[in-house]
């Protein structure tokens, strides 16, 4: 099921937004490691994984929240802050909260599976819990009623700029770079890593990755339309962190300017890249973390120097063991 | 089963060894990060884990071999190279082997994991296998047979200067640290280390970990007497890097001059190490390489900025699946 969004989003985020939140966030988020993962049938044929996987909450998202709260640090300090999440983004907004000792509230959806509620209630954020479809709404009343901050998960200028420093890095990190693969679902990791890989290297080519069974991002980018998919489709794949249906409205501004093509990657692909991961990367990725590598592993690419962001590691240690077994 | 070793080498790595193998490795050898590790019960206690286990071999080898061959390269050339290992050693010549177009043997003992004698053939290296107590005897007949240079596991200045770039880096790293944590097995990696720390950081406390299946190193350390044990015990442990039945003599020399004390940690608490590393750290390690990790779950150590160096994560996919779903 599609359905066109409405999205008015005129400005976009510049190199040097990208430059003053690398600067911002530097002494607290990991410089992330590049690392050489070779292929299965060649060792010398090598995929430069750059590993959000080991950021201190297991994500890039800590980017993005800290280059947010960390420019309204007063008003939060006074009236503390509001996320909604179900992943990633809630335990960053909660580290980050804990770290520079700011009250954080997370609503959070009654389907978010127990281990990342503990893990967010574990860094002492209040959580309310609200049915599936009130989340956005809930957390806009609550900044209304306290005059809290809001740090959303990717359709904010501060955002897409705190995840741009994941290219800002890899461009100095792999400097010929010539092909970088990037995780979609909101749109504001791609968007940062777009703008500053396209500003520094403009002959590098990015691609986005989604899932087949979440493909919006594609089907608006290849359309040329935003376009939304139906949660009841893009929840049925195991990527968690890529169920969103529709880019956010910033997002599509960046990704329609800067992203070359979306790419999509199958569910077994998935699987078989968690796999790869942590056998001949070392590397514990979250589905959501390891679409690149799939892409890299599952289809054809443009050839050169390729880039793959690991964006996350928080995977259920069953659904691991699961993959690790069926190797 | 105890023995007393014959051993005699008077000279040290110093210092400028170190830094001299670190000038050699630079671009070959990762820089490997220090990863904040939360303590299960309190995440604001935090174990600095330095990830030799994301080297392109898996492991920390690379850096003593690429600091040996790199300075022996014309009579490696015409004459190949010889190494004996159960398994990261071997890699990581084979990898220099490769990457410098080198040929190269490797001797592996009947007990070497499956997933580390593939990746030693899948490098091109040439691969004898013989019966666990003939490893040494052997490489030492093909160095006589053929003038190869050989390529020793520890028990070798140049290795060891090689393996203390990980202390180095890690001072330069964490500049304020106050233990550090490292696996012991035939003593290479703590030696060159604790040269590195104690030469720049004398306040530090360096502790070795090894196995309580495998204590020969504690047991030398802690009666003043070089002591081997029978390979029958320590080939009981997990912990497949750490069943060296002695200390090297270079080694040991630098062990009871530089290291504060050695401790044990139990097969189960390597287990639940190599668990929490990958779900709390999203790092695959083997179980050698979590010997630290271990010591600081389970043991009581010296306060303050504590660091483990996680040494490998070559662990066979269904041992870290089995380790998953037991947690």
């Amino acid at each position: 099921m599609l359905a066109a969004v409405n999205s008015d989003a005129g400005s976009l985020v510049s190199l040097a937004d990208i430059r003053a939140a690398a600067e911002r966030i530097q002494g607290v988020v990991l410089r992330s490691p590049v690392i050489a993962l070779p292929h299965p049938a060649d060792p010398d044929r090598l995929l430069h994984c750059k590993a959000e996987s080991l950021q201190p909450t297991g994500a890039f998202k800590l980017r993005g929240a800290y280059n947010t709260i960390s420019q309204v640090l007063e008003t939060a300090r006074e009236k503390g802050i509001v996320a909604q999440s179900s992943g990633n983004h809630a335990r960053a907004v909660a580290w980050v909260a804990r770290r520079l000792d700011l009250q954080a509230t997370i609503v959070m959806p009654e389907a978010t599976p127990r281990p990342k509620l503990e893990a967010v209630r574990a860094l002492g954020a209040r959580v309310e819990i609200v049915p599936n479809r009130e989340r956005d709404q809930r957390a806009a009343e609550l900044v209304a009623e306290h005059g809290s901050v809001h740090v959303p998960p990717y359709d904010d200028l501060r955002i897409i700029a705190g995840q741009g420093t994941v290219g800002l890095e890899l461009v100095e990190q792999l400097p010929g770079v010539d092909v970088v693969l990037v995780p979609v679902s909101g749109g504001g990791l791609i968007s940062g890593i777009a703008t500053a890989v396209k500003s520094l290297r403009p002959q590098a080519t990015v691609l986005g990755v989604e899932p087949e069974l979440a493909a919006d991002a594609q089907q608006s980018l290849r359309s040329g339309e935003h376009t939304a998919w139906d949660p009841d489709d893009t929840y049925r794949t195991l990527a968690d962190g890529l169920r969103t249906p529709a880019l956010g409205a910033h997002p599509w501004q960046h990704v329609r300017r800067y992203v070359d093509d979306i790419i999509t990657v199958s569910e077994d692909g998935i699987r078989s890249a968690v796999r790869h991961l942590a056998v001949a990367g070392r590397l514990v990725a979250e589905p959501s973390g390891a679409v690149t590598t799939a892409a890299w592993l599952e289809r054809d690419l443009p050839s050169g120097r390729t880039a793959a962001i690991v964006s996350g590691g928080s995977i259920d240690p069953d659904l691991l063991a699961q993959v690790l077994r069926t190797g």
